[in-house]
């Protein structure tokens, strides 16, 4: 069926693989006009539901970003996956892939490599492209970052971001200045982001080059609270881990719940299960079948050692299940490891209600002691003397304290150290924030979007396709058709056309063809309404609307349409309010 | 003075190098939430007149392209700028910029690589940074693509695109399907394109990663012409070639004109005279002082081989001009290179109003003679032949014909050549289009908005900081101000900012420092309204509501608010309308 769906993009503008013209590239696609103004859409609805209602803030940073960037991230180290390279015909598999598609195993990326090719050899897999057998072969962690020099020369290397994450982590300096250092703040970025996969696959699910929607949102762990009230009653579709991997292969129990009470019960990190209300709002309010959505908790091997709880956002296609999202409450991992490699400082300054009065330990050694005893140590030994009575001021109750500096153990009259503990006034502290990351792939948004709105019926006897796709993200609104281009009716209905564009809506003016295959073809389009101007219209002002899902229609003055399709979009108006008004026909 | 509106683009979240926490690299930048949001509304004010108002449609290609593209684009071999190193530190410079700084030349970037190292020579020229001389390094072609890897291993090299018009291009064969072969038709992307600046420089104007919003309006050379009657009064300042670089370094006049003169007087092609027209209107509505404003026409050296005239629009900042978007028009070169290097067919099938009847020369060789007499040779001759027929009809009147294959002549007599000519009916023809393309850079628009815009004035004995930005394209509109959060003005103040929010308008709340701050800190974001809830709004219901420009204050009721922003921003009220109404105070 989603092949179909491909077929149908491809026709009627939505999307096709790029570079055709020099047979394609896998991994690479291109928006035609009614795809890349419904990923608009889309992500104009994204932008209003996750940044404007939430009060957070958008920002633009490069796709290209400096090693260093990538070094403190993990990505450089880590971002890989497990590539077999066939002996016989050179191509590349996801060593990972293949054992998901020969076994009953779901998360074989999460396998260590030994177990992998054991798994290989086990199963005797072989090369899909010609079969030669791939048992004994080694597997190989592959860097999935497109790399590439910054400047003539290669001294600077620089990578295609594979996340837009990055891009708000390591401005967070500048971005907390901008929020005058008051948590909590989120701020957005959609954008470009690219992973050099092995093996592309899936059409848009699976790509090289995607579009993700990210929020960062900055909390105070020790404070900060959602506003869980606006989503509590969301209802959930959970599939959390303990349900997950049974060893006959079988899927476990679903949990039916809201949010709130997955909350109280524990189920979901409170952060997290509040974006998980707003994703689910979200992905419903842009047409992805909810009946074929859930969230499912990420297993122990899949979770990042630092996150406190994620769950990804799933869609059912074709009877498979992908991720669509991910729901993550990263702890203040990504901005301790900039804080770390840089030297920029990545803590807000939290200002105490009162200045707080508390003891601080100190030392002030005597260096004309250091000096002579341990010469070229001694500086060494001084700033080791300093953390330890910052961290343990036990050490400094005897007699001497031991200290040990480039694996030797140094011992120091305590008298020397000139130990000591103070009172000083604090006017705040320096609270790194935790991150809670709602992301989000907007590719994979729009192909579910389509593929579940990809009905066949029948109409008038003969088999009809079309794109039953929300009114809000449609990219083409409105046909409108004369009956013909003659007597007038070619004039008043290019006039509605304007005046429907003045409104700003889409509209696609048609008049080729007989009037059925013009609705056929809007059908497949997935334009929820047509207008038709015929030899009555001329007369008497009025027009055939008509609904796309029920192909109904109705008659409406010609001046309403405006407003009354401006209704239409947003939801004020349904099409089952103006049949209610319409007089018989 | 840019100096100056850098450091406050910093400050309020405009823009700032990207990474500054790893040193910053070098021509890449980050939009904070302001800038981001200028960006936005600026591009979607090009969508608006650039796409939709002109019937154009847009679509979304990937920014990773295959190196074949780039072989038949020509990027491959002639994207270069011109390189020099220093001998001593090493550093690389652009050998054309260092000539245009130490003299009076303009354009030496259309200088060939010969002359430009003897200019070196002749001017002693020295590296920037460290002082060495640089006459007698060589001077070499750089190439500009950022190149990496796509997939595994190195066979497949990829390119990041360095213009996004070669995503539309390289699209044709299906864009041309989906408007179904009807010229003429435009489409339109908006997107990251990347130069690999050997100096990137001048902040937001010559960088390495920027975005760039292209019309690729596909045109049939023989029949179509512009709506030039939509813009024939729009005035242009126009700098034509030969006006152009004088001897004694000096400029020439501008001609001031209209675009249907400049049509006229035969001073523009036709084609992008009408360009020039919108792109005015649209430079003008985001806010770009006209006073600094022109549109360059490329000079010989500059003009690209193939198209047929180019101009350049171009702002003036700190007193240089600098090239804000090219207006070309471009001939078939760019389908019929794709149509060349690839296998599809970059034509449209152009239908005849009836069907024609042509004379047609065909042959047919006799393959019983030219096998025995020619051998190997005989299938190569045999297709000589057939071209030779279509082309030069002349050549079969004789009694023999002569044909070279391989560097070698063969002779044929006539008769066993099967030639005729026959009538046949023909429905239409395959078409090239030509390309009018208007390539417009948001950064620097972005850059240049803002430098026009950055004002300094006295306000109150104070000097005041502001940036008259369009209430169009502001990135905050209104700020909103409780005189104090109590009392129930920062609740009432708060309501208002929802209202005005839900109205879609971008919306600052600001409670603290005294009023006369907040207002200061508005005016150095730009934003163009500020609306102060005092006591008396809380018996009244009316606030102040002031404009960034003029100061200027009057009092509304809080009810008409939402309306009445939504006006100005539009420009439906003006704010002098309000004052005009308001009643004495």
């Amino acid at each position: 069926m989603s092949r179909d769906l491909v077929e149908l993009a491809k026709r009627r503008g939505y999307f096709f693989q790029s570079a055709r013209a020099y047979g394609g590239v896998s991994g690479f696609y291109t928006y035609g006009p009614e795809g890349a103004t419904l990923k608009q859409n889309v992500e104009d609805a994204w932008r209003e539901r996750f940044g404007v209602r939430e009060g957070h803030r958008e920002i633009d940073a490069p796709t290209v970003m400096p090693e260093a960037v990538f070094e403190a991230s993990g990505h450089l180290d880590t971002f890989d996956d497990m590539l077999v390279e066939c002996p016989e015909c050179g191509e590349s598999h996801r060593a990972d892939h293949l054992i998901e598609d020969a076994t009953d195993i779901e998360e074989a990326e999460s396998y260590p490599i030994e177990e992998v090719e054991e798994l290989i050899r086990e199963h005797d897999l072989r090369c899909p492209t010609c079969d030669a057998e791939l048992a004994g072969e080694p597997v190989e962690d592959f860097n999935l970052m497109f790399e590439t020099n910054i400047g003539p020369g290669s001294s600077s290397p620089g990578y295609l971001r594979p996340e837009t994450a990055q891009g708000i982590f390591v401005e967070f300096p500048q971005l907390a200045e901008y929020a005058r250092n008051q948590l909590p703040f989120g701020i957005t970025q959609i954008g470009k982001a690219y992973r050099n996969e092995i093996s592309p696959r899936n059409s848009l699910i699976r790509t090289r080059e995607f579009t993700q929607a990210e929020v960062e949102h900055f909390i105070d762990p020790t404070e900060d609270e959602p506003p869980l009230e606006r989503v509590e009653d969301v209802e959930l579709t959970l599939y959390p881990a303990d349900e997950q991997g049974g060893e006959d292969g079988e899927s476990g129990e679903y949990v039916e719940t809201t949010v709130g009470e997955a909350v109280a019960e524990g189920l979901v990190h409170e952060w997290v299960a509040y974006y998980l209300g707003v994703g689910k709002q979200w992905y419903e309010s842009i047409g992805v079948d909810m009946d074929r959505f859930r969230f499912r908790q990420h297993l122990a091997g899949e979770l990042a050692h630092y996150a406190a709880d994620c769950w990804d956002a799933e869609g059912e296609i074709d009877g498979d299940w992908y991720e669509l999202a991910g729901f993550a409450y990263r702890s203040d991992y990504d901005l301790s490891k900039h804080d770390e490699y840089s030297d920029d400082d990545f803590t807000v300054f939290k200002q105490y209600d009162e200045p707080k009065v508390v003891e601080r330990a100190t030392v002030d050694p005597d260096m004309s002691y250091l000096g002579p005893e341990f010469g070229g140590k001694a500086g060494d030994i001084a700033d080791t003397l300093e953390t330890l009575a910052e961290r343990e001021r036990s050490a400094f109750e005897g007699e001497e304290v031991t200290v040990e500096v480039g694996g030797e153990e140094y011992t120091i009259p305590t008298e020397k150290t000139g130990f000591s503990v103070e009172e000083v006034k604090e006017t705040g502290e320096h609270l790194m924030p935790h991150v809670v990351e709602p992301s989000i792939g907007i590719d994979r948004a729009v192909y579910t979007v389509l593929v579940h709105s990809y009905e066949v019926d029948e109409v008038e006897g003969e088999t009809r396709t079309r794109l039953a796709l929300e009114p809000e993200v449609a990219p083409t609104f409105v046909g409108v058709f004369p009956l013909m281009d003659k007597d007038g009716m070619g004039e008043l209905a290019r006039e509605i056309t304007a005046d429907l564009r003045a409104e700003g809506l889409d509209v696609s003016y048609d008049d080729s063809g007989n009037i059925g295959r013009r609705y056929r073809r809007q059908d497949e389009v997935g334009t929820p309404f047509c207008v038709t101007v015929d030899y009555d219209s001329l007369d008497d002002d009025t027009v055939t609307l008509r609904e796309r899902d029920s192909t109904e229609q109705v008659r409406v003055p010609v001046e309403d349409l405006p407003d009354l399709l401006g209704d239409l979009r947003t939801g004020e108006t349904t099409f089952a309010d103006l049949e209610a008004a319409a007089p018989e026909q």
